[in-house]
C-alpha cells in the first residue's frame, strides 16, 4: 500500500479544480500569503534592475485637482528631461519644438531615416496618466520610435489639467493627426502611446471613427490605461508587484479622475476597451508579466480579435508597467520597438 | 503651499522608481503583502466559476516515482473521462483508438470537416505533467480542436512513467509524426498540445531539426512547461494565484522530475525555451493572466520572435493554467480554439 499517500490526489485530476476547502472565505475568492519576490534572473542586467527597484515613492499620494497635480507634473517633469540629451545622443535624434494648428508638438527626426519610411509618420501621445510628463518629458518614446525605428516622429505636447480637461488631450491628437493628412497619407501614418498615451492612441482610432476621417495604417498601444473603472483581474493580481503603478486605488487613478473632470469614466473616449473596434487599423499591444495593466492590454487584444482586426500582443517577462521605457541601452527596450517599427512596417502605405 | 502635500511625489516622475525605502529586504527583492483576490467579473460565468474555485486539492503532493504515479494517473483518468462522451456529442466529434507504428493513439473526427481541412490533420500531445492523463484522459484537448477546428485530429497517447521515461513521450510522438507523413504533407499538419503537451510539440519541433526532418506547417503550444529548471518570473507572481499549478513545487515538478529519470532538466528536448528555435514553422502560444506558466509562454513567444518566427501570442483575462481546456460551453474556450484554427488555416499548406 505504498501509493496510499498519494490516493486523495487521485480524485482531482490535472484539468479539474476540486471541492470548497473548510473555511474557505465567499466563493469565488481566494487568499494569497504575503510573498518575497525577487528580481528576475532571465532578463537583462538593466531590466533586473528596474524589475527589483523599490515601489514607487509616494505611489499612494492623491492630488484631486489639477491645480494640485501640477507642481507635481513640472517637478516630475524637470527629473526626467535631465535624461533626454542623453537620450538623443544614443539614438541619434534630433528634436524640433514646434506648433501644429494651435497645438503644441515636437518633431523628432532620427540622423538616418530608413528608404521605406521616407514618407511615412508617426505620431506620439505621451503617457502620464493625463496629468504628467508635460513638455519635453513627452520625449522619451518618441526618441526610443524614432532611434530604433529609424522613423519621423511627432509627439503631440496636449493639454492638461489644469490647463485643459477631458476631451482636451483627445482633440489635441486629433487636431494633429487632421494637420499631418493634410501632407501624409492616413495609411502612412501610425500611432504610437504607452499608459494614458496608449488609452489615447484608441480614443483616436475611436474618435476617428465618429467624424469619418481615414484610420491610420497602424496603432501602437503600450500598457493602456483602457479601463478606468478599475475592472481587469491584474489589478488584484499585480496590486502591490508592479513597482511603478503599484495599485489601482494610487496616483494615477487619481490622475485620470481630474481628467475626466466628472464626465462618465465608462465612456469609450476616456476607458476604449468599451469601444467598437470594427474597422481599426491593424494594431500591436505590449505589456508585461507584472505590469498591473496587463488584463487591460490582453482586454484590448481579445477585444481587437473579436473585431477580427490584424492585432498584435508582446507581453515581456518580468516588467511591469512601461519599464521599457526606462533604459534606452536595456536590450529588452531596443526589442520591444524593433518589434513595433516591423510591425509598422508591415502594414503602413509608403 | 496647498500643493505642499504633493512636493514629495513630483521628484519621482511616472517612469523613474524612487530610493530604496528605510527597512527594504535585500536589494531587488519586493515584499508583497498577502491579498484576497475576487474571480473576475469581465468573464463568462463559466471562467468565472472556473476561475474562482479553489487551490487543487492535494497540489503540494508530490509521488516520487511512476510507481507511485500510476494510481494517481489512472485514478485522475477514470474522473477526467466520465466529461468526454458529452463532450463528443456537443462537439459533434467521433474517436476511434488505433496504434500507430505501436504507439497508441486516437483518430478524433469531427461530424463536418470543414473543406479547407480535406488533406489536414493536426498531432496532439496531451498535457499532464508528463505523468497524467493517459488514455481517453488525453482527449478534451483533441476534441476541442477537432470539434471547434472542424478537422481531423490524431491524439497521441504516449508512453508515461512507469511504463517509460525520458525521451519516450517524445519518441512517441515522433515516430507518429513520421507514420502521418507517408500520407500527408507536414506542411499540411500542424501539432498541438497544452502544458505538457505544449513543451512536448516544442520539443518535437526541435527534434524534427535534429532528425533532418521536415517541419509541420505550424505550431499551437498552450502553457507550456517550456522551462522545468523553475526560472520564469509568473513561478513566482502567479504563485497560490494560479488554481491549478498552484506553486512551483508542487505535483507537477515532481511529475517532470520523475519523467526526467534523472536527465538534465536543461536539456532543450525536456526544457524548449533553451532551444534554437531559427527554422521553426508559424507558432501560436495560448496563456491567462493567472498561469503560472504565463512566464515560460512569454518566453518562448520572444525566443520565437526573435528568431524571426511568425509567432502570435494570446492571454486571456483571469484564465490559470490550462483553464480553457476545463468546460466546452465556455465562450473563452471557443475562442481560444477558432483562434488557433484561424491560426492554422492561415499557415497550413491544403
Amino acid at each position: 500500500m505504498r501509493h496510499a499517500t498519494f490516493a486523495c490526489l487521485a480524485a482531482f485530476p490535472l484539468f479539474a479544480v476540486g471541492p470548497a476547502m473548510a473555511q474557505t472565505p465567499p466563493p469565488g475568492t481566494l487568499e494569497v500569503p504575503a510573498k518575497t519576490l525577487s528580481a528576475p534572473g532571465d532578463v537583462s542586467p538593466q531590466l533586473q534592475k528596474i524589475i527589483g527597484a523599490p515601489l514607487r515613492t509616494n505611489w499612494d499620494k492623491r492630488p484631486k485637482t489639477g491645480e494640485e497635480w501640477k507642481p507635481v507634473a513640472d517637478a516630475g517633469a524637470a527629473a526626467l528631461i535631465k535624461n533626454v540629451p542623453g537620450m538623443m545622443e544614443r539614438l541619434k535624434v534630433k528634436v524640433e519644438k514646434t506648433t501644429i494648428d494651435g497645438v503644441r508638438a515636437f518633431i523628432v527626426t532620427p540622423e538616418t531615416i530608413a528608404p521605406e519610411n521616407a514618407n511615412r509618420q508617426i505620431l506620439h501621445m505621451r503617457g502620464g496618466c493625463y496629468v504628467l510628463n508635460p513638455g519635453e518629458a513627452a520625449l522619451p518614446e518618441a526618441l526610443l520610435m524614432a532611434g530604433f525605428g529609424h522613423v519621423r516622429v511627432i509627439s503631440v505636447d496636449y493639454r492638461m489639467p489644469p490647463e485643459a480637461y477631458f476631451p482636451a488631450a483627445l482633440d489635441d491628437g486629433i487636431t494633429v493627426y487632421k494637420a499631418l493628412m493634410k501632407t501624409t497619407p492616413a495609411k502612412n501614418m501610425a500611432f504610437i502611446g504607452t499608459s494614458a498615451g496608449g488609452a489615447l492612441v484608441l480614443e483616436m482610432g475611436l474618435k476617428a471613427k465618429q467624424l469619418g476621417l481615414p484610420m491610420p495604417g497602424a496603432i501602437a498601444s503600450g500598457t493602456p490605461m483602457s479601463d478606468v473603472t478599475k475592472v481587469g483581474d491584474t489589478f488584484q493580481t499585480n496590486a502591490m508587484v508592479d513597482n511603478v503603478l503599484v495599485s489601482p486605488d494610487g496616483f494615477c487613478d487619481a490622475g485620470a479622475i481630474v481628467y475626466a473632470n466628472g464626465h462618465d469614466m465608462k465612456d469609450p473616449l476616456i476607458s476604449p476597451v468599451y469601444g467598437d473596434m470594427n474597422g481599426f487599423p491593424p494594431t500591436i499591444l505590449t505589456s508585461g508579466t507584472r505590469d498591473l495593466l496587463l488584463s487591460n492590454t490582453v482586454r484590448v487584444h481579445r477585444k481587437l480579435r473579436q473585431a477580427g482586426i490584424d492585432a498584435a500582443l508582446q507581453v515581456y517577462e518580468g516588467m511591469a508597467h512601461a519599464h521599457y521605457l526606462r533604459d534606452d541601452t536595456a536590450p529588452e527596450t531596443k526589442e520591444v520597438f524593433e518589434e513595433i517599427a516591423l510591425f509598422f512596417d508591415k502594414h503602413l502605405g509608403k
